[in-house]
């Protein structure tokens, strides 16, 4: 009685798409206590693809697609898929309406997107124009779009398909922890983990966070063990349930009624787009000046320390706290500048030289961001950096630990 | 003779992960003519570890893992392999000498991470802990670690590889155009597609742009192709080698010796975020005022107009312009303000209401971002308009083509 993923379309296997379908489809179904035992690519090749599907179908009893539900010459999961259960498409007038409904009688696709296996029931797609189905035989397979937006929206009702099989649901609990590495909590789960043998233990590690996943079929057992981890790394737990670090920034910023303004460089906006990613971000961030170039850092900060000390050092850090918090206001405030690379390095600030600021209403904090000297690449140093600065000004206002110490 | 990919992780089943390793490998394997015929997801679950290796092997003759080798109790990879091509593991006393320079002789994890099967060929992990290797047998397999940074340098090694084997090259051709819908293009694509029955057709559309790419044998039949479409879409054409939107701009811009700064509202840093992720944005890219309060439009901007207009109009989009060209002297200046949502819309201004301006040295141009009324979440709002926004401005400095024309 299990449940695989299989994610359809040329698209994932060259590489062109990154595959987040799966990854969503897993978190939610996950959250509903069913869990995934295989994900697999398949192209928009007939017998490639009709193979892939028999295969799931000898191993799993429900099967979820998403992809090759388009308009599209290359879209053959409708065709093959009714091969696979000996039935034909026939159109469903039902979904024709709802179409022109929407999208006018001219859709030029309205004949193809209206026509279904025959003996399927239909999963509504309410923003695009493919319709999802489910199709019951030897195994069940429920088939989704491919454009994440849609398949989300239809995931309800996979859930809820499921939900009327007795499938033996699995529990999970989640804690995310930031500034520990891997190896400073594995043997801890390890002393768990012969302790607790029905429970699977998951650790993985992320740009200056850990999240560590249990999973299991007794949900008392998992919350815990839960509990003995939160306790034994307290100072480090930031949520129990989401892993963005920005994300309980957010939710104590709100909580305390307080403000928020960055002011950028090497992370070039990044940390802005991080905060404001989440709704209802401006009910405490106020902006971020990204001050890339030296004469913005003058203009709009203020900055006068560059001719001296260069704009990665400490100086410039602290001077940009200050002109953020000029024109913002902001109880608190975070700037960093630093060399992302691959160019700009020399032998006194080598690449991945990262300065930051925290100003707080009491005090401002400065120090640099400790990058391995083994990192070097430019998308590293700014995600790190980012989460590294998120962390550390999270957990000094929740747990009081003074930053760069 | 055909080569698959094994992704090996809970983390990637519980949807914790995105696969980004998949898309990884792909991508630079086809840049050297392989193409991967499969993906599957395995789990950290010996025995459902072991069928999904064997399963793999049946079918492909080249198999490329990544996961499962780091030094946590969740990770099998190594043994599992071992034991599928029957040897033991032994320590590798080069490995073992290497990991001591690099890391000390008092890494707890020396001894694991230097024990690899018996008889294989040492892939080198220059930046972490875990060496990869390939073993030969019924397959070659090329076992990778599952950290991306470190899995990625690791792939010369994998090309390296295949290079001595005789397998059949796939040469792929892509072009990428911008402002252009699936339903404009696929005809055209439907059409070519009688006329070459040997190539593989793909179209996959992403934020305001379509990327096509085409898949064959012969790859001037493949070229000849891509001309025949670029010259029908000319006007939409922004790269033949590089989806991303930002880099067919910050390539222009270089190359015109021109600047380019950013006032940003709704878009909450994501535009700027997009322009630092590529090397060398400092080049022409000065900075982007993220002002997400009102306060913040005034102080660092001078809007004066948010009384009387609010701050999702056109003049408030012109001011900002002004305000950034005042702080910046940019040559090119793009502002934007909009209602992201899931709060915020009014009946006036609903939510995915979005004004720009985009200031020239010659003139000022403003409008509105067309998204479809369907559209309504946070991230197709902001990401949608920071491709659409990147788009027309590529499109007016390169084909002349007004913006919000």
């Amino acid at each position: 009685m299990s449940i695989e993923i299989l994610s359809i379309g040329n698209e994932l296997l060259t590489g062109q798409t990154i595959n987040t379908n799966a990854a969503t489809i897993a978190q939610k179904l996950l959250s509903h206590g069913f869990a995934i035992k295989r994900v697999t690519v398949l192209p928009d090749e007939p017998h490639l693809l009709k193979k892939g599907i028999e295969e799931a179908m000898a191993r799993a009893s429900f099967i979820i697609t998403s992809g090759g539900l388009g308009p599209t010459g290359d879209d053959l999961t409708r065709d093959i898929v009714a091969e696979i259960y000996g039935t034909s498409l026939e159109t469903d007038e039902a979904i024709k309406k709802d179409l022109i409904e929407r999208f006018g009688s001219h859709l030029p696709t309205l004949e193809d997107q209206a026509r279904l296996p025959k003996g399927s029931t239909v999963i509504r797609n309410p923003i695009g124009t493919a319709p999802g189905f489910i199709l019951e035989g030897k195994a069940a397979l429920m088939v989704l779009p491919g454009v994440p937006v849609q398949m989300e929206v239809m995931l309800d009702a996979v859930v809820a398909y499921l939900d009327q099989h007795s499938l033996k649901k699995q529990a999970i609990e989640t804690l995310y922890l930031s500034l520990l590495s891997e190896q400073q909590v594995d043997p801890t789960l390890r002393e768990l983990e012969k302790e607790h043998p029905h429970v699977e233990f998951g650790i993985c590690p992320g740009y200056g966070i850990l999240s560590i996943y249990l999973q299991g079929e007794n949900p008392a057992e998992l919350l815990a063990l839960r509990e003995t981890l939160a306790k034994k790394f307290a100072s480090n737990v930031y949520s129990t349930t989401d892993k963005r670090i920005e994300v309980a920034l957010h939710e104590w910023m709100v909580a305390e009624k307080k403000t928020f303004a960055l002011g950028e460089s090497c992370t070039g906006g990044h940390l802005a787009a991080l905060l404001t990613q989440h709704a209802g971000a401006s009910d405490y961030f106020l902006g971020s000046i990204v001050s890339y170039s030296n004469h913005l850092k003058e203009t709009a900060l203020g900055v006068k320390t560059l001719q001296a000390h260069g704009a990665v050092s400490q100086e410039t850090v602290i001077e940009m706290a200050a002109g953020v918090k000029k024109l913002t206001g902001a109880d608190y405030i975070l700037t960093v500048s630093g060399i992302a690379g691959p160019t700009g390095g020399t032998p006194d600030k080598p690449i991945g030289t990262v300065w930051a600021a925290i100003q707080t209403p009491e005090k401002t904090f400065a120090g640099r961001v400790p990058l391995k000297p083994s990192v070097k690449t430019r998308e590293i140093i700014i995600h790190y950096s980012a989460t590294y600065l998120l962390a550390t000004l999270y957990r000094f206002l929740k747990h009081h630990i003074e930053p760069f110490s």
